[in-house]
């Protein structure tokens, strides 16, 4: 197995993405992408004792510490976030020291936010161990913790140095976590890469048998996807909100279910599926992208919820975006766009429609 | 008296610093600075009752809230921060909200860290209200708040959309306050313009009495030498340092008496003598400085809290800066340098001799 290295193009703000098997195991040499010798590693109580060691593997000449999260989206919190920045206190680590966020897209996001508050800002790298964590949250600068109020509303976008991908970290993953990975997957294909979409369907079996380079090619292809999208416009000012296919009825379900019921993954797969409901396109495409779903084990619609309560959870969502609530759509497949202008019938028949 | 407006040359977070008598009793339209239609004011129990009626008379068509914080540098916390996020959630403020800061350093830098936290960044709007705050820490994008384990240790950069400088705020302002922000203008002059640090000279009484066409011209002088600054050097990896002149002993100052009995523009006043006795400048020079700082009634050396005690409190910074201290000293009067490479004995006489 060869090692992939990309590049997202943000100016000066540019770093790689190394995909490769046995990276961790094979001592790859982190420390360069590293300004000074310290780092503080972040990991949960999960993935911790599994990769821990072998990271540290990858730190030679450097001095490191290391902090467990406790695991879960429920510890996603300014508090947890604060825990990280207390550790940096103690250590009295400086400017030059680095945050690496061994885990997924939890450990990921709340490192990643306390390394951009830590003295205004601090190096950061990504090992991000799930696929979701591979395909998705490692990559593009977001970070942040949860609220009450909502998922995210509390964050900064602060680039990593590098992140480290290595796909023999999936081998770990439990099968329901790495479908739900398999959905932002998807995704990618389905709003602008209708030939990787294709590729999807016919090497679908081979990716849920965890076949190395399948797996490798689908998280290259969906990391040079987002890199492509986030280089054109880091802070979502407008195409990298195509990102969000899927998401305002995901969040939604995740919304009216309570968080933790159903994975990220899961709740996008189904709003997925409302959403190109919505878009009106061509039934036989709208058939494909649902088999496709279908077979990676994944949901096509929402649990049933009732209409009224998604409608409810949009709304709310809506008053938080000032009145704008905008949805990704599709002309057809592999081809997305954003809007604020649809036709409030045709959201309320998806609705119904996924109640029946 | 006339209105001037300065930019701020960032590129695309360019902004402008409006400085000018009556601005805000004059109902100065903020509005078209901020991307929305509702904002949040941020002030505290001091100034809120002063100035808030007064500007919310130039937020006409918005819809806005305001919260006030507790008075004081105590209160520069996270969980102060994490009360204003709250209400922007309680508020359901969306991406195209704004934040205003009224009132000082300590609300602006609270207030600021909550703009570019919430939702990974929303307007900001600084209207200080000391002279410290609208000379320094209003302009160049620095926010955040303290740890028990040092100031400003979790943060941001963040620039505001506009500073709006109403010179009639300092009417109100406390005579030791007052002064205490003078230190930083004093500052200026010696860092980088000895015609302004002549020009002070000439003019420190009328400063003093507060006439408003001396003291428009200082902040606006020191406006323009610190944009220049901040717009070669944003993130402080180079020349925006050499606006700690006097820091690095004025934060040892401040950490050994305990923060809040000494104010920050006096330990800052002190620190620039030290700092200047430690560069060896020509003495006429140096008793220049020093003949400046003591007019405007500041302090031109530490408390005796011992030179041992001071040493101290530098080596715990110098270990949070991972073992480089750095200090900014003067060629001469108005040409500093930021150097690490300093004579350790000059820096023990330079505390012994404050001792005696």
């Amino acid at each position: 197995m060869s090692t992939h290295i990309l590049t997202v193009d943000l100016g000066e703000r540019s770093y790689p993405i190394i995909i490769g098997r046995g990276l961790l195991s094979g001592g790859f040499d982190l420390a360069r992408y590293m300004p000074g010798n310290h780092c503080l590693v972040v990991t949960n109580e999960t993935v911790g004792p599994l990769y821990l060691e072998k990271l540290q593997g990858c730190l030679a000449g450097m001095t490191s510490r290391s902090l467990a999260l406790p695991d879960g989206e429920s510890f996603k919190t300014s508090a947890t976030m604060q825990t990280i920045i207390d550790e940096l206190v103690t250590d009295k680590a400086g400017r030059d020291a680095t945050v690496v966020a061994l885990g997924g897209g939890v450990v990921g996001d709340i490192a990643g936010f306390a390394s951009a508050c830590y003295m205004r800002g601090v190096a950061f790298v990504q090992v991000p161990t799930t696929l979701l964590a591979q395909v998705d949250s490692s990559v593009g600068g977001k970070t942040g913790v949860n609220h009450e109020g909502g998922k995210n509303l509390i964050g900064a976008f602060h680039q990593p140095n590098v992140v480290l991908i290595d796909t023999d970290t999936l081998s770990t993953l439990p099968d329901r976590e790495f479908r739900a990975g398999l959905a932002e997957v998807i995704k990618y294909g389905a709003i602008v890469d209708i030939d990787f979409f294709a590729w999807l369907e016919s090497n679908l079996q081979a990716l849920l048998d965890r076949n190395p380079d399948e797996l490798a090619y689908a998280i290259r292809r969906s990391c040079e996807l987002k890199a492509a999208v986030v280089a054109e416009d880091e802070r979502e000012s407008g195409r990298r909100a195509l990102l969000n296919f899927g998401h305002t009825f995901g969040h939604a379900i995740e919304n009216t279910m309570g968080y933790g019921e159903w994975l990220h993954g899961e709740a996008v797969a189904a709003g997925m599926v409302l959403a190109a409901e919505m878009s009106g396109i061509d039934k036989s495409e709208l058939r494909r992208l649902t088999a496709l779903i279908e077979s990676a084990g994944l949901p096509i619609k929402p649990p049933p919820a009732g209409a009224g309560r998604l409608r409810e959870a949009m709304q709310l969502d809506k008053k938080v975006q000032a009145n704008k609530l905008r949805f990704v759509l599709l002309h057809s497949l592999g081809d997305a766009f954003v809007t604020a202008d649809y036709a409030d019938e045709a959201l309320g028949e998806v609705l119904q429609s996924a109640d029946t």
